[in-house]
């Protein structure tokens, strides 16, 4: 019971990689979130276009070195251009979404896929332009390091997308 | 869209620690799945005591060394004893489940809980005795080892719990 307490107080301090780029505690409550956990803080203007919603629920220690949590987007938000030393998984948990590695095409991912972002790599992530998204991410291996945030995508980019 | 395609076809697949241990494909259509995916495989009788539903979503490889995957546990199902050498990291997606560290009583699990299993403890975890639950599973750091299955729970140590 002291090990699940422990836990719980991790995840609601809203850990993971997120934390440790300020996330706000704007919350929402009216907003109708899909995501699994119906939970979140307001991402940082600085790192994401539109609103994004974060609960950090895995923090990452020497043993498991594994930050997870989920995002949820509104229709049109995404994340900046990034990217993650040692990779990132991510899960679709709901609605539909767009994934772009530099250089390849924007790809559309929906509930239930699996993306793996490979190390180095700088890629986004975000909600389609009509449909929110919410997606599990993993990082694994922080030791490496967890996130290098870079430019936001702009509408040109975004618009780009062939759905 | 060809690593999309690679990565759902990964998750078809059923792939995961739970690939390892030969899960059969007896489907049931019938059964209202609560978790996040709708979907599964029946886990093997020889590491599970009633039924329980396993999507293998994430296959580990040598970069990011970690599998994930979703189980779903009828009410009264749960895992046999087990340990993982790297410990293994559990999200409860829906309902209220039972998670237990030898030696110690059997924890209550809900929806949003995160519960962590250190590397090398026998554990077991499932679904109550009155409602259903699942959880994601993450196992990290996968080059130690995935999973080693031991003895089923009895039907003497599930109901020490005290809920």
């Amino acid at each position: 019971m002291r090990k699940l307490l422990n836990n719980l107080l991790v995840a609601c301090a809203v850990v993971g990689f997120f934390s440790l780029v300020g996330c706000s505690s704007q919350n929402d409550p009216d907003k109708q979130l899909s995501q699994v956990f119906q939970q979140g803080q307001l991402a940082p203007a600085q790192f994401f276009t539109g609103n994004a919603y974060v609960i950090g629920m895995v923090s990452s220690d020497s043993v498991f070195t594994t930050a997870a949590g989920e995002v949820y987007f509104e229709a049109g938000a995404r994340s900046n251009w990034h990217l993650h030393p040692s990779g990132q998984i991510l899960i679709v948990t709901s609605g539909v979404g767009y994934h772009q590695l530099i250089g390849e095409p924007i790809e559309l991912i929906h509930k239930g896929d699996v993306v793996k972002c490979p190390p180095n790599v700088l890629h986004w992530h975000g909600a389609s332009k009509d449909s929110a998204m919410s997606h599990i991410y993993i990082v694994p291996n922080i030791e490496k390091g967890i996130v290098e945030w870079k430019q936001p995508v702009t509408e040109e980019e975004y618009l780009t997308v062939n759905d």
